[in-house]
């Protein structure tokens, strides 16, 4: 028992010690090395196409249009089954994403740095609520908002975050918390504060007066939009607390819509899988 | 006593029908007719220069070399003792302001209209903390920035909630209420609302974009950017509350330094006043 107390001292330090910044938003195949060609990555443990729920087939349908890997839905959907594309979980790549959670190497992804350890992680930004992939959406305007977010939104938040010289989020999620943030479903006050730490450098950084205002909108707009910014910190975090021995600290719960799988500190990258059940009552 | 809580439960009813809406900024004296040249609105009930509070008598001089009346702080007190200016109440003229709470013509006023009952309230753009007039700084950094809200924020601010077809408030500061903000030193949740709303029409209404960007830098570093437009909010909530007979609802409480003053809604226009004392404890 002392072993596991010990282990998990050591584990409650480093997370405490964690020092996540958001330091810039670049192409996802800029820094998850091995995303290639075909490759999609997805929230939860490891899952295969003939096992996934109907909402992460929409998502990869609509991913693999929106990549041009496939002309369109259905031709998509026959791609997959044939094993036309490679499945991976975002934990297996430094990644992370909310829902679906899919992960492609065009889309922008944020990059959060735990500066105590010299770690990142990424997470995609997210897309607002309504019709959108990470809940299986896949149509045109779906698809749209996913090119908007490559070609505007993405490098307009990389320009300013790289001339803010990062954000420090630790400060910010403490703040947030404060008003009443849990970084889930509530997520309007680091929302808000993130925008106040950006707006004027998106402004100094863009190109395009139309692209600023649409950008400044949909940050503004989007009460969720620091949700995606909270889970890869949360990785960042965490990814230092993998593999400490005798450590019982769970480091990872994620699900691909079938399984939910944990992983533990002690165990490293041994994902621990249980059904997903359909919830009763509310 | 039926008469007062009857006179009391209008009061209340019109309080609780007020809908609040941030509909532009402009310069005092297009809104506050006889707003006139050597004018000064200050907090509070009545006050002469020669009772006047050290605070309030700096920030009257930093007003008048500010508005072109007197060239240096000097010229100014002297001008101020010798009766050059004439000073009224802020409640007087449907404006309100925090602390020494100047208001005079050329200084830009958040415009916020009760559109249950057709009144307006004006307050100037709050200054950020720090050094600033309203609690009685008047050196050439504090007048520098009075000027760029009259040339550059004021008018920026104004183009963006025109464009925005107005700001309704009610909504935005429940919103704030459950994230913290309580209206007077917490105003974090609602500055970060507001500037969601119209960070977006700023940038499209945007002439210059350096401007831009200094005016997003400043509203999303003030944390107590939003407290001017609560009180604007609260004075064009109260003002239908008055002059209702035998209700004994206060309808507004402002100091002006040297004395406490409420207005009682029976009562009308008349202060009833007490001396400030200095706190004791914390």
């Amino acid at each position: 028992m002392d072993k596991i107390a010990d282990a998990n001292r050591e584990a409650l330090r480093r997370m405490l010690a964690g020092d996540p910044v958001f330091t810039t938003v670049v192409p996802a195949s800029q820094v998850i090395s091995n995303l290639s060609e075909g490759m999609i990555l997805h929230a939860g443990p490891p899952i295969e196409w003939s096992r996934m729920c109907g909402p992460m087939r929409g998502a990869v349908c609509g991913v693999a249009v929106f990549e041009g890997w496939a002309p369109d839905l259905e031709t998509a959907a026959t791609m997959a089954a044939a094993g036309k594309f490679r499945f991976e979980p975002n934990h297996h790549h430094g990644a992370v994403g909310p829902m679906t959670g899919l992960t492609t190497l065009s889309q922008p992804v944020m990059v959060v740095e735990n500066r105590a350890f010299g770690n990142q992680a990424y997470c995609t930004i997210n897309e607002g609520l309504g019709k959108v992939m990470r809940f299986g959406g896949n149509d045109a305007e779906v698809r749209s908002r996913l090119h908007w977010l490559k070609d505007v939104l993405g490098p307009a938040l990389g320009r300013a975050v790289d001339a803010a010289g990062g954000v420090p989020l630790k400060a910010l999620v403490a703040r947030g918390l404060t008003m009443g943030d849990e970084m889930h479903q509530r997520n309007v006050g680091c929302s808000g504060l993130t925008l106040r730490a950006l707006a004027g450098a998106l402004a100094r950084t863009s190109t395009q007066q139309t692209a600023l205002g649409e950008a400044l909108d949909f940050i503004g707009g989007n009460d969720q939009f620091f949700l995606n910014l909270a889970m890869a910190m949360g990785k960042a975090i965490m990814d230092p607390v993998r593999d400490i021995e005798h450590s019982t600290i769970v480091t990872a719960m994620s699900r691909n819509g079938i399984e939910f799988g944990i992983r533990v500190s002690a165990t490293g990258d041994t994902w621990v899988t249980a059904p997903v059940e359909v919830p009763q009552g509310f």
